[in-house]
């Protein structure tokens, strides 16, 4: 098998979306910590497009932006499943994922916020989003998925270990048990989830 | 085989990415023209999330976001594919259509520099990106992909024919034969294609 490797940020969500696929698909590779104030010549010469990590090299094929290399480890290592095998629950997963990545900027604003810009319309939007994950994506499952830990619960695993240090940044708790029950009660599921325990 | 129906607005890029996605695999689909000024119950019911065409109504299943749709008609229908079998040429692919999505706020801003908006840094913004987009993506190529037409193509369809209007709103024309030459001569073997010019 060619060998794998991975170019990441020790404080990325999107590194670390790559690095619990390829955990939970048992896939041995050697990590590589990029400096981002100084990026290496690798990252520069398999991401010219965006000199962004993450970037998979898999023997001599290199793949950026975590979604797509989610997509790649999922085809090229079909064991253990991380998409659905029905079109149309992969549609549904890849729909709550672009809705994910579609609502960033919102997020980013939140983030933001914690410097006092806009803090009241950046917490509104954030809350509305929040909604619309719990009420119709999530529902009353265990994950996104259903039973199992699956692509969509790890493009939204920012919100199990990022969005707290954003919440205290900004100074306000959005998610809790009593607001977002049901996220709550995922961000336990998700972290209780060994390969994620272990590599967090 | 259970009907389909597309929910779509005329003058949408995104609605024709599935128009002509559906002709190029050969589906019968009813069409369903929305008027956006007044959406429809079938459409908020559909995509409560968005509110947004395009919709592919598939028997009793919704799927939205044109992206998405693009994705469940190519694995639903995979007959004459639109995305390659190769892993990593898929996530080749992926990766553009990404970039593409990833920069349309961009393109948003060439197009909002009509009303005179900070017109010579979205020019400037917008040949860069059709610059990489020319280089990296297409390069000699005839289409995206090589030979044949697929999802790249068609997420990319929009700079066949919408962005030289926008180009006319806004004064400059920055895509031609000198300036972008691939790009330019992609857009006339778009076009050549029989289900494209039928469609458009």
């Amino acid at each position: 098998m060619a060998g794998v490797k991975l170019l990441g940020f020790w404080a990325s969500p999107f590194g670390y979306r790559v690095i619990w696929t390829l955990k939970l698909k048992g896939i041995n590779y050697e990590y590589i910590e990029e400096d981002l104030r100084n990026k290496s010549q690798l990252l520069l010469h398999h991401n010219p497009v965006h000199k962004k990590i993450p970037v998979l090299l898999h023997g001599d094929k290199a793949v950026a932006e975590s979604l797509v290399i989610l997509e790649y480890i999922e085809e090229t290592w079909p064991e253990n499943p991380l998409l659905p095998t029905d079109a149309y629950e992969r549609a549904m997963a890849r729909f709550w994922i672009n809705f994910g990545e579609s609502k960033s900027a919102t997020f980013f604003q939140f983030f933001k916020s914690a410097a006092g810009e806009e803090q009241e319309k950046a917490i509104k939007e954030t809350v509305e989003i929040l909604k619309i994950i719990e009420e119709q994506s999530l529902g009353e499952k265990k994950f996104f998925g259903g039973e199992a830990i699956g692509l969509v619960d790890i493009a939204f695993g920012w919100l199990a270990y990022w969005f707290e240090g954003t919440e205290e940044a900004v100074g306000t708790k959005l998610l809790n048990s009593n607001t977002f029950p049901r996220l709550h009660a995922w961000i336990q599921n998700f972290k209780q989830v060994p390969v994620i325990k272990e590599n967090s």
